[in-house]
């Protein structure tokens, strides 16, 4: 059986190669080569479940043989993979994401604070913003100023990156909502390249519920509130794109911001985000330039920034009652809030800027591979993993699920158009 | 826009009119007379959307406007339904459900214990029961035995007569869990009437976990084991089946046993199921067959069982996100500890021998049922609905993907062969 590491063979060389061999294991040379003679033979749905991909900080299976793993070993494996999930989830609400606090303030940030004016970047846009152009001119230097600026470019730049692919046009649906805010709602859905394109941006506002407030709390949060009302205002902007061609992996990212008033008038700010990819068959180039790229953005802000980010993908992106990784891995980070709201933000940035040169490159590469009808069912297989994962584990899903008010719509958007569970199949 | 109860007009007449009298609303025949001038003029994806369900009971939604519920009486409405989950579920495990143990001391249950001989039994079987045969002649008058040979014996009846309207085979899988016990899975997928049709039996046995027994006390029961363990036999048939056909409706059933051995010896036992039918489009003498057969069954134990598991399987069965009922309900009951074991085993039985006579008949009716694309597409839009109440609010897989060791093919035979989620459909 070939196991395949995420690291090694690149496409250009030298150069890419050495980015990658921190996170290498030392039986690379032997395990590509079986990789590459296996994906050749194999052009069929079986091909994943032969390849196992390893990230050599998490030892993760990328794609397994659960089903049919009824003996010791595999449930020795399969307990493992659970219990350090839930080492992982534990961890993750009591504060071990503060990691880089200190280390962060070493680095040095430069500031680009736009300096263009609002109203003709917004001309640009999708819609126009959620907040009113004035309040924003206003608030020119203000941090969720910039943020909303950030996520209404990110938006209109990856929606017209996609346009220009597909040859179709995002359907546009800007929304309000009652307790406060908005958002605008980009759907592609049954284009040429793509079965369902969604591209968010919400920025909302008002008055934390005690269930939120409690789930801060215990983020290593302490929140003080006037009469246990606690003011916010959160922002982002989210993608989820499903390919119709399964040589085309699917590609998600999510950057937003967040703060929230204390009964002093302090505020608490934290950013979150991350970029991630889930093919339906392994292209070992595709992935060193998706994880070259996003390793180039990190390095610019802070050198332990992206093995950190991508660990942390590869522990939140796993269907632990599969004992496998949804995809191929990216960075994610949370509860990042320091040392300043400039610096932060000047990473996010970056990230947000890194969506188009992560992704399109691997689109267009892929645009005309011709497919089976087998490798079309394995990518429905694959597709059902990814419900699996969004509707049972992401955070995101849950709480929106389980929020009143929320836009079921906006919220189920990263679910495919089609999806295919088959019982006991050969993986 | 019409509105539809699941009462009033009856196949047969007088006599299924009265059975559901007491459920109706008093606008019964309007509604009806609107719901079929409106089935006839829409055999298209829109016609659910344009028909609601209302349970007397419950007053939900079988189906909603949600996608386009963004006025305020929309969002009240949501906002109530999910309010009204919320208590549900609490109640649901701090011990609402005792209800009627007084009550069913008054019913007088025949006693039907079996004489057959045992191993003649098991040839029908779909596979040996999971226990040795020796064993369970040996302790022929036990409950564990008694309701082993029964969920084998529905399982192989229901199987059966799936293959005979199918002209498949189910494909049987007998499997054994390494803490004790084991399974027979029968799976009958892409067949000619049945998309993926599945019917699940499994006896387990072993100590439980302080997070399953944590589970139990919260449901209302006083358990004291030795050293934290608790010794516990579980056992259970379980069945989805998701038809081709759009016209024929996807059923549901599950029926389990519990016991479970405390310090001094003493036994906790209870019993739990349901049966439950989910139309893609609705045929109204459907719904009366299903639901007079179900109560039929009911009433011979008890003359509250039907109104009260009804009741309760429309709060159990809905997608609270969507705000909307998974389907047209049936029955469902849990923690079914009281008068005795012989009486509720009883009235297990006989809702078990009900899943062939309730589901069966419509099956046959709507084989040969012609279908657009557009009533396909529909169908597929609501197996995605399916998919959400099962991987989001379903106990039964919540609890599986949660256990280490679980059989994950087993637990996630229920979802379909394939669904569909299309953005901001007009439903």
């Amino acid at each position: 059986m070939a196991s395949l590491v995420l690291c090694g063979v690149s496409r250009s060389g030298r150069t890419a190669a050495r980015l990658f061999m921190p996170y290498c294991r030392s039986d690379v040379p032997n395990a590509m080569t079986s990789y590459f003679s296996l994906k050749k033979a194999h052009l069929t749905g079986t091909l994943l479940s032969r390849t196992r991909c390893f990230s050599h900080t998490t030892c993760r299976k990328f794609m397994s043989h659960l089903a049919k793993a009824n003996t010791q070993s595999g449930r020795s494996r399969k307990r493992m993979f659970i219990a350090a999930g839930a080492a992982i989830l534990a961890g993750y609400v009591t504060g071990v994401m503060h990691f880089l606090k200190a280390e962060m303030t070493s680095v040095s940030v430069g500031d680009d604070e736009e300096e263009d004016d609002i109203l003709q970047k917004c001309k640009g846009f999708m819609s126009m913003p959620v907040t009113d152009v004035k309040l924003l001119r206003q608030k020119k230097g203000e941090t969720s100023t910039r943020m909303e600026m950030l996520i209404m470019e990110t938006q209109a730049a990856f929606c017209r990156a996609l346009e220009e692919v597909d040859g179709g046009k995002f359907k546009v649906d800007r929304w309000e909502r009652d307790e406060g805010g908005g958002g605008v709602s980009c759907v592609l859905q049954d284009g040429e390249v793509f079965e369902k394109a969604g591209v968010n941006v919400s920025v909302v506002f008002g008055h934390l519920t005690e269930e939120a407030a409690k789930q801060m709390r215990s983020r290593g949060k302490t929140l003080k509130g006037v009469d246990g009302k606690l003011p916010f205002r959160a922002m982002g902007v989210s993608s989820v794109i499903h390919p119709k061609n399964p040589h085309i992996p699917t590609v998600h990212f999510n950057y937003r911001y967040f703060e929230i008033e204390e009964a002093d008038g302090s505020k608490q700010w934290w950013f979150g985000g991350g970029t991630d990819l889930t093919p339906v068959y392994i292209d070992q180039a595709d992935i060193v330039h998706f994880h070259s790229t996003l390793k180039e953005a990190c390095d610019k802000h802070h050198p332990k920034f992206y093995a950190k980010f991508k660990k942390w993908c590869d522990e939140y992106f796993f269907i632990r009652h599969r004992g496998e990784s949804r995809g191929i891995g990216g960075i994610f980070f949370d509860d990042l809030d320091s040392p300043s709201q400039k610096e932060v933000f000047a990473f996010v940035k970056s990230c947000a800027e890194t969506v188009v040169p992560c992704y399109l490159p691997i689109v267009r590469k892929h645009l005309n591979d011709t497919f089976t009808s087998q490798e079309k069912d394995w990518q429905q297989v694959r597709r059902g993993r990814y419900v699996e994962f969004n509707l049972v584990y992401d955070r995101g899903v849950k709480f929106g699920l389980a929020t009143p008010g929320s836009r079921i719509e906006s919220i189920l958007m990263s679910l495919p158009l089609t999806a295919r569970w088959v019982h006991d199949r050969p993986q």
